[in-house]
C-alpha cells in the first residue's frame, strides 16, 4: 500500500504494540458484523478524503467485519443539470424530478458517484462491486407524492443480493435509485436508504460520516454536541424542533434503524481522518452515538 | 405477463404442441450452459425491441440456460456528448477519450443503458443485476494508444463475480467499462469485452445480435450472406477486406472466442423478433454461425 | 430425436417463437414444482402413445419441473392370468387377489408394465428409474378386507426415496404394489397411490390422464364436461352419485389430494398427443381442472 | 427382530464376547467398502436361505459395509415359461431368447425374484430398493449373437444410480436386464453383471454365493477344494478345462474383476448358514478367495 | 491386531455366526448414538484390563456408536502426593485442593492417566484425543467451598469441543479438570462430570465401570443386587440412605442424568471382561440398568 | 479485556489511527495463514510474559490468521524430578529419559505447562484446545538413541487433528510428546516439532520466541545480530560453528521448514512485549527473519 502513514514513525514499538492491542477487544466483538455506511455527496468531492474513507473500509473487512456503503450524490447530479441548462426545481427541500431528471439522477448516482467509490476501494484488490437499488430488487419505492415525480419513498428492502455479495466477503456500494413493482426507477433519498438497509440487515452499526461534527442538542451551540444519546432523547429533539434541518432525515433515520433492531448508529465527522477507524476500533469517542 | 401474443391465437392446440416438441431436444442440449448476448447500442433505442429481448433472455433463464448481457451505448453516448457542447473526435473509428469524456461514458453505460437494460429484465421479476466492468475486477485493460486517451484494449477477464451471480441464478448484465492494474477506468469496445468474457467463461455460445442480416461474402451483397462458417473462413475474409467495417470487430471476436473454447458463436439480426429464441429453440437458422 | 413433428413445418419463425413466449410465464410458474402423473393401463398399450407421453415428460423435467409417474395395469394383468389359465373373480369391481394372483400382478406391474415406461423414457437419456411401492418403505398398506385377499388400502406414504430420486433430477415410475408392515406385498389401486403420493409430496398438480374427455356433471352428457371445478362441488356430484363408475376413485383421489395441499388436479384426455404439453404450458385448457 | 438364534443360549458370555472381539478387526477394515453379491436362482428358492441371507445384508451395512445384491433367476423364468407353455430353447447353454421370452424373464427377475429378496430386507427396515438394470442407463449391452435374440453382453456399466443409493445408505439389489443404446431391453447373464458392477464400483469384494463348496483344481475331486488362488492359477485351471461348466462364467468373472481393481472375489457355499458372516467376520475361511 | 482371542477357537463356525447375529439388532439400534463410559481410576491400574476396555470402546465405534470416555484419577493422585511428601486432608470424602494440590491432580490426570487411556485406544489407530474440561471451555465449575480450595462443582457443560470430535470419528477421552469464568482451573468429580456430559449430548447411555457388580436394595447384601430400576427406587434407596457410600455419586448422576434426557444410565462390574460389549451387544445382562 | 494499556493515553487520536492504518497490509496479507509459534519453557515462567504472549495469539486469531502453539517445558520438567528426588542424566545435551522420566515429562508437559497456556489464552473465551503429539497420531516418532531411552526423534507429523481444529477456528496448543507406531510415548525436542508441523501444514510462518535477540553472525558479538538471512548462510553458519549452542536446534529447524514450503522462519525476542504483534502486523522489524 503506498498510502504515507507518517505519523507512525515517530511512535516507538512500545506505543504501536500498545495500540494495536487496544484494537484487540473491538476487533473481536464486530468479527462477521455488518456495518452500513452512509457516505455523503459532499465528502465525495475531496479525492484525499475518499482515499482514507476506502482505506478505513478495506480495514473494516479485513478485520473480518462486513461494511455496506450506501451514498448519494445532491451536489454531483446538481453539476449536471446545470451544465446541460436544465433548472433545478425544490419542494420543501426536494428535488422535483420529472423523467429527464430522474435519467441525469441515475447517470450521475449510479455511473459516476458509485464509480468513483468502487474505484477509490479496488485500488486495494478486487473487492468492491457497485449496486443500484434496482438491482435484483433491491430497494422497493413508491411515489412520494405525484407533484414531485420520480422521488420515491422506501417501501421495503430485499437485501438477498447485499447478503449475497457479504457472503463472498465483497463490499457492496450502493446507488439511491429504486424501482417500483412495475419496474419504473426513482430517486430516494440516501439517508433514508441507509437506514432501511440497515434495518433490513440487522446491521450492528448504522454510520453516517457528515460535516459536521455530530448531533447537538441545540442548532446553532457547538458546545451543545451530543457524545451518547437514546431514541427517546432524540425523538424529543425532533419534536420541539431543535434539530438542524439537513440532520433530520439522518436524526430520523437513527432512531428508526435502532428501533428496528440495529445495534448502535452513529453520526461522525467524516472530515477527521480515519474516523471510521478511531470511531470502531480505540476507545476515543468520535461524534454522536445513538443506542436503545 | 402482459405482453401480447395475438399471433399464436390462430394456431390450433396439435400446431402448439408441435412446436414445444420441437424445442425440447435444444432446451435438453444448453440445460445451465453459459450464453454470452451482445446487445447493442443501437438496439436499445427501440423500447418495444428492448421488450422482447429481454422476454427472450428471461425465457432462456427459464430453462436453464445461464445468459450474460453485455451491451455498448455509442449513440447514447454521443447524444449526451451533443448535449453537453463537447464535440467527439475520433481516430481511425474509435473515439479519443479524455477524462471528461470517459467521465461521460461511463455515466451513460453504467448510469443510463444498463440500467434500461436491467430494468426491462426486472419486470419479469428481481433477476437481472447491473455490473461494470470495473466491479470485483472483473475487466482489466490497459491503455490502448496514448493518443486515444482512456481507450481501452482488454488484458485479462475475471469472471468470478459473473460467474457467483450465475450461479445464484441472476441475469449479469455488464457495462463495457474496464479499469487497468491502478484502478483508473477506461471506455472499451463492447464487442471484444463479449467475445472475452464468454471465453473466459467457457461460454456454450457467444451471440452478436446487430441490426444486420449477418456476415456477408461479399460486403455489399446481400445474397452472400453466410449461414455456417469457420474460423478459417472468416480469417481469410478478415484478410481479403472482404468484411464490413463495422462487422470487423464482431468477426475478429468470433474467431478468437471460437478459439478460445466458445461453442459456437452467432450474428443474429436483432430486428428479427425473438430472434434469440428462434436460433437457439427451434430448427430455423438465423444470420450466421461459426463452427470451429 | 427421430420423433416426426411434419406440423410445425408450416409454421412461420413468428408463429414459432410466439408459442415459446406463450409458455414462457408458465416454465417460471412451475419451475422445481412435482407433478405427479396417473398414467392408465389402457394407455400403456399404445406404444405411439407411451412415445409421446415419454417425450412430454421428459420436456417437462427439461424446464426445471419434476415429474413422478404412477401407474397401474389392469389390463396387463387380466391377460397374463387367462394365459396362465386363471379366472378373475371380481367383488364389487374389485380383483380378489390370492398369493398368485399377487405374484402374477407383480410380475406385470413391476416387471412389465413399469419397465415399459420407464424403458419408453430412457430413450431419451438415463433418467428414469422404476420403484415399487415396497422399495423402500414407499407405500405402506393394509388390507383392505379379508375376503380380496391381498388388495391393500393405502395407509401412508413415505416418500423419502421419491424425494431423493427427484433431488438427483431423476424421473421415478411407481408401480402400484405396496407391503404392509410385515413386509408382504399387497396390490392397490392406482388411482388412490397417485392421489396419496401427490399429497405425500405438496406436490403442485396431480393428473389422471385417462381415455375420456374429463369429468361430466352428467355422466351420460357429453355436453355436461366439466371445465374447472372446486372439491365441493365434485363432493356434491359424489353424493348424487352422478359420476361414472370408473371415474370415481380418481375424482374421490382428487378432492382427497387438493384438501391435503396439492395445489390442482386435473382429469385430461391421454388420447390428444401431448395432453400434457397443452395443459402446462399453454393457455389452452384440455379435461377437467380441480381448485381449492 | 423375531429370528430364533437358539445356539447362543448354550454359550457363555466369555465366548460371546470374544466372538465379538475377533469380528473388531474385520469390521474396522470393511467399514465404508462395497461388497457386490451375487445371489444365485436355486438359493432363493429356499425361504429359510432367504431369511438368512437377508439378516447377513443388513449386518454388513449396520457395520458401515456397503452390500450390492445381484440376482439371476434362471429356474423362475424356466418355471414361469413351462406354466405358459413355452418351450425353451438352448443354444451352447444360452437361453434362446425372443421377444416374448424377454418379456417373461423380465417379470419373473424383475417383477418376481427381484422383489422377494427386497421383501426379504426390507422385513429389517426400508432399506433395500430393487433396481433393473435398465434404470438410469445402470447396464449398457449389446446383442450376443443375432441367433440369440435377446441376449445381452455387458458392454458397460454406469454406476452413477447404485452409488447415490449407496451414499443414502440404501441395499440396492439388481435384477439382471440391461439395455442397448436404443433402449430395447435384454436379458444377461447376473455372474457377468455380478463381476461388472463390483469393476465399476471398485468394490473391496464380489461374492458369490452358490449351492458348491467352492472352486477346484479337479472338477471331479472334492478333496481339491481351493481355499485360496490367484488369478494366474485361475486362468491356467480354465485354459486346461478344468473347471466345471457351471462354474466357467464365475470363474471368468472374478478373474476379469480382480485385474479391475476388486480387492478380492470369493466363491462361497450359500447352504452353509450365515456363509457371508462367516467369511467376512471371522477368520474361518469359507469356499474359495481369488486374490492378486 | 494381535490380541490374543484363545476361547473362540473351540467355538464352531454356526454358533460364531450366532453370536454376530444376535449382535444385530443392537448394532442397529445403537447406531449413531452417543455412548459416555466413565472409567474409574482403580480400573486404570491392571493393564491387561485396560487393553480389553480400549478393544471395547474401538468396537463401539467401529459399529457406529460414539464413545466418549471420562475418568478420574483419585489413587494416581493420592500417589504423586505420597512421594513428593504432600500429607492429603480430605473434609467430607473430599480432597481439599490448595494450589500445590491442584497442580499435582492436573498433572496426574491430564498428563498420566487421560494419556494411559488415550495411548490404549491409540494401538488400534489414530483415533482418540485427550481433552481437559479447560479445552474450549468444555466444564464450567465453580468453587464448592471455600474451605475445600479448588474443588469446583459443574455449573454447566459446553459440548461443543467433544460433539466436533465426534462428527469427525474420534473419540473423546475427558480429564476431569474444570475451570471457572475467569479460567482458574479445579478438581472436579469425575461421576459427576460424567453424568453432566451425558445430559449435555443427550447421550444414549451412561454408563459406571466400577469394581463392584453393580447397585444393592441392600448395601450389604449381595444377594440385592438390582438388575433393572427406576429413577424413582433409586431417589428412595437414597433417601433411605441404602446407597454404599463410594456409589452415592454414581446413583446421583444416573438419576439427574436419565432425568435430563439420557437413554439409560448403567452401572456395571469393570471386572467382568468386555463388560461393555455385553451390555451392549448381547442379551446378557449385566450390572445395573437405570430407566425412566 | 482488563489487560492495562497505558501508554495508548498520550497518543493522539491521528497517532493511533495511523498505527492501524500501517496494520492494514500486513492484516490482509496474512489472512487466513498459519503461523505456528514455538514458545519456549522459559517464557512460561514469566506470568506478565504469557499474558501478553495469549494476547498476540488472540489477536492474531481475530484478524483471521491461524496460529499453532508448540510449546517444551525443561525447566519444569527439572523441577518436578528434583523434587521427587531423581536426578537429571544427559548425553551430548539430551535428557536421558527412563520410563519413569518420560512419566514426568508428560505430566509435565501435557499436565502443567500445556494448561498453563491454554489457561492463558482461554481468559478471553473458549478457543484454545490442549493437545499431545500423541493425539489422533500427531507425531509420529522413533527412538533416537537406544541408550537414551525414550527420547524420540520425529518421524512424521499427521497434521489431521491440527487442522480439524483450525478449521474450526479453536487455537491448538501442543504438547511435544510424540508415540512410535506401537504406540509407545516419548519426549521430543520441541524446537524439531515446531519446524516439523511447520513443514507439514505448510505454514506461512514459523517463529521461534527466545530470550536472546536473534541470531548472530559470531556466536560472541551482539553486534553481529542478524536481521534477514537465507538458508544458505545459515548453513553456513552451522558448518563452521558459529551458532550458539542452545540456539542451534532452532536454527537447522528454521533451515529445514524454510526448504520444506514455510514461507519465512522468525527468530525473536520474547522479552520484548508484544514482539509477535510488532512482528507481524508493524514495518518494525524484530530478531532475525529466514527465507528462501
Amino acid at each position: 500500500m503506498s498510502v504515507e502513514t507518517p505519523e507512525t514513525g515517530v511512535l516507538d514499538a512500545g506505543a504501536k504494540a500498545a495500540v494495536l492491542a487496544e484494537a484487540l477487544p473491538y476487533i473481536r466483538r464486530f468479527w462477521g458484523k455488518v456495518v452500513v455506511v452512509k457516505y455523503g455527496g459532499n465528502a465525495i468531492e475531496d479525492p484525499q478524503g475518499l482515499t482514507l474513507f476506502a482505506q478505513d473500509i478495506v480495514l473494516m473487512r479485513s478485520v473480518g467485519m462486513r461494511p455496506v456503503v450506501v451514498h448519494g450524490g445532491g451536489p454531483q447530479i446538481g453539476e449536471l443539470m446545470t451544465r446541460l441548462g436544465k433548472v433545478a426545481e425544490f419542494r420543501d427541500g426536494l428535488r422535483v424530478t420529472d423523467a429527464e431528471t430522474l435519467d441525469i439522477a441515475r447517470m450521475v448516482l449510479v455511473g459516476k458517484v458509485n464509480r468513483d467509490i468502487v474505484g477509490a476501494v479496488n485500488v486495494h484488490g478486487p473487492l468492491a462491486v457497485g449496486l443500484s437499488g434496482e438491482d435484483a430488487g433491491l430497494i422497493l419505492v413508491s411515489a412520494r407524492d405525484p407533484e414531485l415525480g420520480f422521488v420515491g419513498e422506501v417501501q421495503a428492502v430485499n437485501p438477498t443480493i447485499v447478503e449475497r455479495l457479504l457472503a463472498q466477503e465483497l463490499i457492496p456500494v450502493v446507488a439511491t435509485i429504486g424501482s417500483d413493482e412495475a419496474g419504473q426507477a426513482y430517486n430516494v433519498n440516501a439517508d433514508a436508504v441507509a437506514g432501511a438497509v440497515a434495518a433490513a440487515l440487522k446491521a450492528e452499526k448504522l454510520v453516517y460520516l457528515t460535516n459536521v461534527e455530530g448531533v447537538r442538542r441545540e442548532r446553532d451551540d457547538p458546545a451543545s454536541l451530543i457524545s451518547t444519546t437514546s431514541t427517546e432523547e432524540l425523538e424529543e429533539l425532533l419534536t420541539e424542533g431543535r434539530v438542524a434541518e439537513g440532520m433530520i432525515p439522518k436524526v430520523v433515520s437513527c432512531v428508526r434503524a435502532v428501533r428496528a433492531g440495529v445495534g448502535h448508529a452513529h453520526v461522525l465527522d467524516g472530515r477527521v481522518p480515519h474516523a471510521l477507524l478511531l470511531e470502531v476500533f480505540t476507545h476515543e469517542g468520535v461524534g454522536t452515538m445513538v443506542s436503545r
